[in-house]
């Protein structure tokens, strides 16, 4: 088991908190493979977006110690030059777990030559404005590397302030807890989950703590994980298919409120065409508001989605009421869900009691392994040995209390424009919507907002 | 750098010597490729044989830990049961520097469930019987993995004899020694050298640590490494071909003295035939005397491998000669030894200084990139603090030198049997010779012994 409080108590010589280009999520690759070989060359900017203004994040995180860590992964490479071969690369070619050859050699060279782009980073007030900006299929990667890397200065400058035994207190709570978590979701044999936790983990060495331990805990109720250095490392099914950014930049990108409404099934279609197997084919329907996503589909891309397609990921809204609705359009389609084995994957927020909920209420109805990610990767909250009380670091009140800092924080990296128009997410909840006011009341104008709930967001 | 005096002074636990089945020469994935391929299912044995019988290995090396050592080998697997995935395979089958896919699926099936076989393990007065029995598709990997073993239980068990302060001189010498070797070579432009140690290395991380430096120092002219762990944690180039077990089984299986003498041949027909890529093709022409080898090569053959196959290996008689001898024979086909991009491996007991007198020698008549093995990885000689003195172990002398004992010892494995017929090697040095002596004098009436000489093996 790693030494964690020796490896905190040693500021002179941090560690680097991404130590590979593959420290990032599964689902970037592919989701680059899909931008690399239908829109190359979108220029979009990312923005780092702390939904917890109380939060001074400018305050806790040493600017240069960031400039340090994102420039440190600006030097990172898959095939390093003046080598003649790369097992990150023969490792991406050779897997086949998602089929033969997933990526085309023009990505795997893509990839091979792959540098992260330059970033923007000001100081305004109490945080941070970071932002990437270039060629879509690069700055994609840019936006779990850089959350992992502002959680974890997040937790090192917290940790500065704690003693070896506070440390050590905080440390066996979070190795209990997380033990005693596993042990429960083991009783429950309809449960299967991934780890989807690389961008809120507290930190890179205990996300890999965590992944080790689940996979010893759960056996093959513990399908894989996110991270790909962890899954390269472990041996572990490397999981992702597609987050809201593709929807996003389409939509943005296209020219009328027409194209906009369709720009969603547009990302299916290519998706399907690129990506023939079916554990890759994972609907995301919650980028304008899952009603209308489904309501509105084209008949023909609803027939091929329903038969052959795997499921969907739950990311906003009630994961059961979003499940059941899936349900009821599969069926309306001609689809048994159990028959045809398909699935529903929670990703929202999830911890011990829900995921246990969730699958009483679809045991039987659907398969839903869950891609759990902020409470499995850094579930510290009630582990501070003064979490109750509030937390001053360097001598000031930050007016939270500990256990208020010491859990996942409620940081989004999102797209926000794409070749200068705005990019809108309206989500489920109205609470996750991103974008310019202006661009969002057009966006509800095209979408609607049937079915929108406003839902506290906790990481 | 590895703090190697800590690592020996912890001998209640101490690491294992293979980690991973990776760690063996590449070779034995050609060639075990070809043997899956072409001669599925052969009943072989091989034996350890230490040809310097003044060398009491079974006094010096402990029977159990060596069976806890080859134990766990037997326990080590590519693909783990239960791992739906297995990133040694994705390596393997992504692996493109030879070409693309060079292994099929069904060898790599084959690899995701290989199991070593038992071996059998024998005191013999102050020596072992070791013996590996089994599909020739198994034992064959044993070879480079079961000498790796035995080297380094000796050296730990003569470390154990030492200090501190001792093993800090030990290891300064060795480092500084390997230091000024490399700064040596990297004066010569024509030297490139992969490092091909791992079977007698001084230790697993020596070899890392020797590996990482010669790529640090050599640069480009550091070509690779046989060992195939190595290669895949410092992204390098793995390197191997083939070895003289593959002609040696043949051989053995030919019912008529026609058919043993056309058997080296038919290795080469099969070779080619599996393995398109150039750089693959390399020629091992001693087993039976190099000379009667150019020879009588069918004129069909020779024109192939002379016009389609990169080069030859030279591991025995000497380096400059054989190499001569295969230019004349290249030129006498009509193949330019320098404008058609030949090469001839010198790996037989190099040092700085052969390799520097054999550079000087074939500079401009044909590519010599040396595979430099003991020495590289092994080159404690003349490093010890009490190098002249004999050596004790445990209060008895053992009638060598400290520094006798720290060199590279004359230990091989070698097919000993196949479908219980005698194996035979004659070489071109008649000391290198293996195989029962009837045997021998009957290989020697089909082969001759023209060109043979006899000359101390050094390695």
């Amino acid at each position: 088991m790693t030494d964690f409080v020796r490896r905190v108590l040693r500021p002179e010589n941090p560690d680097w908190i991404i130590r590979s280009l593959l420290d990032v999520d599964f689902y970037k690759f592919t989701m680059g493979y899909y931008i690399f070989t239908k829109h190359p060359g979108v220029n979009v900017k990312f923005r780092l977006i702390n939904r917890n203004k109380k939060l001074p994040l400018a305050r806790l995180i040493d600017e240069e110690e960031l400039r340090a860590q994102l420039d440190h992964v600006r030097a990172l490479r898959l095939q390093y030059p003046g080598k003649r071969v790369s097992t990150n690369i023969y490792y991406l070619r050779g897997m086949d777990v998602y089929g033969d050859r997933m990526f085309s050699e023009e990505y795997l060279k893509f990839l091979s030559q792959l540098e992260m782009t330059p970033y923007t980073l000001n100081r305004a007030g109490d945080q941070f404005e970071l932002t990437f900006e270039g060629p879509w299929e690069v700055v994609t990667f840019w936006e779990t590397i850089a959350l992992a890397i502002v959680c974890e200065l997040l937790y090192r400058k917290l940790m500065s302030q704690m003693d070896r035994e506070e440390l050590e207190d905080l440390y066996r709570a979070a190795v209990s807890k997380l033990d005693k978590n596993l042990r429960t979701l083991r009783k429950y044999p309809g449960i299967k989950f991934a780890d989807f936790g690389q961008r809120r983990r507290h930190s890179f060495l205990w996300q890999q703590f965590a992944v080790q331990k689940a996979s010893k805990i759960m056996g093959g109720n513990f399908t894989g994980t996110s991270n790909t250095w962890m899954a390269f490392n472990q041996d572990l099914v490397p999981i992702g298919t597609n987050a809201h950014e593709l929807p996003m930049v389409l939509t943005a990108l296209a020219p009328t409120d027409r194209a906009k409404k369709s720009a969603q099934y547009d990302v299916l279609r290519e998706w399907g065409s690129l990506f023939p197997h079916n554990a890759l084919r994972i609907v995301l329907p919650d980028t304008y508001g899952s009603r209308q996503f489904w309501r509105d589909m084209p008949a023909d891309l609803a027939d091929d989605v329903a038969h052959n397609w795997r499921g969907m990921r739950q990311d906003s809204g009630g994961a059961v009421e979003e499940a059941l609705a899936f349900v009821e359009w599969l069926k309306a389609h001609g689809v048994d869900p159990i028959k045809d084995n398909k699935i529903v994957i929670p990703s929202d927020g999830l911890d011990v009691d829900s995921m246990t909920e969730i699958d009483r209420s679809l045991d039987g109805i659907i398969g839903h392994p869950f891609g759990w990610g902020t409470n499995l990767t850094n579930g510290f909250a009630g582990c501070h040995p003064r979490g109750g009380e509030l937390a001053f670091v360097d001598g000031v009140c930050l007016n939270l209390t500990n256990d208020q800092l010491f859990r996942g924080q409620s940081l989004v990296i999102k797209v926000e424009s794409a070749n200068g128009n705005g990019a809108v997410k309206l989500s489920n909840n109205i609470q996750k919507a991103t974008g310019h006011p202006d661009d969002v009341a057009r966006y509800v104008k095209i979408f609607g907002s049937e079915g929108q709930i406003s839902q506290d967001v906790s990481v």
